[in-house]
């Protein structure tokens, strides 16, 4: 019942766009409503959301603190814990959003960045990957929040965001997932190159 | 600069709902179109996804290996590695669902199951909730896959998702959630409280 197969041989598995429609175009939002061929030659719908992609930065402080943002989250009806996170502009690099949305949102800059990886946060109906950075050399400046936007800043040690991550009050995808990366980077089994800005 | 205030009196960050409407109504997507009252008392949009919520389930075979995944995810274009998952049917309890996924999706019931908590993937534009239960004490049985859906079984040790994951091949989000669970439950940080089936 367990079958593994060669990655690379993923026929059995694919689907391939038959038709693609743009069914709505909002102000944040864009919904694409496809027709595709299934690995049995029968046809499928698939709607999904069209995103730009987002870059999470996970800010270490010099005495080993994080910074974090408290804010509310419309959809959630409430405030939320999180990293500091933001859309890619069109064209803009991943990096130099990461540097762009720290800075907007904290006022930090950074000397020393270094990228961890890519997270997929909802494979099922869109297409967002949110790309990870680490920063620290963090030196404080002046906030420059885009109007309209509300955020709080605080700051927890790596203890206490896992103490807040197993009690549940942290359940922000990208979040926990970037206390993996720090738990994982602290105890030397996953690697991080870190470069000056 | 870093701020800290009670969690409880969030009215300088809270946004209040002036106006609602469901601006696409689809097969599987569902996008609702707010105006909100800012804290600032300035008005804003915001767009987003209304979500039933869903369930991940970690399913840890006798031998401690990890039963996956492998599925073609449209929106992504590619086949992802992930935890069995699927959403709630309406009023359908969380262990309920967490249960018929893991027996439709993978054919195998579970003695033992363990409810870890919720995560919340796109709090930018989707009100989804995913809760992870954990389950163990597997029997093997029969696949019950919905038409038209298509996926195929892998397993892995816990020391072979890590791997994935250090080196980008594993980028799901609920998934790499799922190895933070899973690593922080077998060294003793996160409880987990079993109960039978």
């Amino acid at each position: 019942m367990v079958v593994k197969t060669d990655p690379k041989d993923d026929k059995h598995l694919r689907e391939d766009k038959v038709h693609s429609e743009t069914v709505y175009d909002g102000h944040f939002l864009k919904v694409r409503k496809d027709r595709v061929r299934l690995p049995d030659g029968r046809e499928a719908g698939r709607e999904y959301i069209v995103h730009p992609g987002a870059v999470m930065v996970i800010p270490i402080l010099d005495d080993g603190r994080l910074l974090l943002e408290r804010q509310y989250r419309y959809p959630m009806g409430r405030v939320m814990l999180e990293f500091p996170a933001g859309k890619l502009d069109a064209g803009e690099a991943p990096l130099h959003c990461g540097q762009r949305e720290l800075l907007e949102e904290t006022g930090y800059t950074a000397r020393e960045w270094a990228y961890a990886g890519v997270l997929h946060n909802a494979i099922a109906y869109s297409d967002e990957g949110i790309h990870i950075f680490f920063a620290r050399g963090l030196v404080q400046g002046k906030q420059r929040l885009d109007e309209g936007e509300f955020l709080e800043l605080v700051t927890h040690s790596t203890t206490q965001l896992d103490a807040l991550a197993a009690s549940g009050e942290l359940t922000d995808a990208k979040t926990l997932i970037g206390l993996l990366w720090l738990t994982r980077w602290q105890d030397g089994e996953w690697a991080l190159e870190w470069r000056k800005s």
